[in-house]
């Protein structure tokens, strides 16, 4: 898409430090890392989120990135890793280019989870249903 | 997995409340969840995370996430989604069964991302090397 930075990084008219690239799949490191080799994988074919992209150029995406988390947790010793990918500006996804955020996790790195709730007496049931019903 | 809590979930021995299931995924809300509509999806094949399952759960999964996560977003009008799996106990997880969370999110939910941090001059060219290589 013309105007997307991603897809400028995967024609090299803008430059990354890459970790790696298929036919459809292309990696390079985040420039604002929230732990050192943090990388984002994303599939060349051009999609905005995840309700956008193909299944196929999903499925592509997703084994590329089970591969480089591997060698991401090989190369950094991480304890463990986060995968994640945000959809839309309310969920703080800020290059409109479907993107896997691999995240190399440490023992007491203090990164904190977000706080979790609960539900009211049947409330979980009400809300599964209608979920269910809109499939 | 005989002493999984997801596996027992995926067999009915635990209560749940229940979204999706098809011949190889299934789906439920977080019991503790973000926000709510909160949603695990999790393969039926045993597998701890990202690195132990095979391609092609990894595949069923996401592509069931994907359609799930449209209809979450539907019922509970969100304005964007979270859509992670989180890889060792250093990175949050807290059941040893693979499992995508979908959050759905809201504009001003006040949920704050993580601090990112930068590369010092070269390093980043270094940790994409360093990855690459063992890929």
């Amino acid at each position: 898409m013309q105007d997307c930075i991603f897809c400028k990084i995967i024609k090299g008219e803008i430059p990354c430090a890459k970790v790696y690239e298929d036919e459809n799949v292309f990696a390079f490191l985040d420039i604002a890392p929230v732990s050192k080799g943090h990388t984002l994988v994303i599939p060349k074919e051009h999609g905005e989120n995840l309700l956008d992209i193909s299944d196929k150029a999903l499925a592509d995406t997703a084994k590329a990135a089970k591969k480089i988390a591997k060698a991401i947790v090989k190369a950094t010793k991480a304890d463990g890793f986060n995968f994640s990918q945000n959809n839309g500006t309310a969920a703080g996804q800020g290059v409109m280019h479907f993107h896997f955020h691999i995240i190399p996790r440490f023992k007491e790195d203090r990164l904190k989870p977000w706080p979790h709730g609960k539900y009211e007496q049947g409330e979980d049931k009400d809300i599964a249903e209608k979920i269910s019903s809109l499939l």
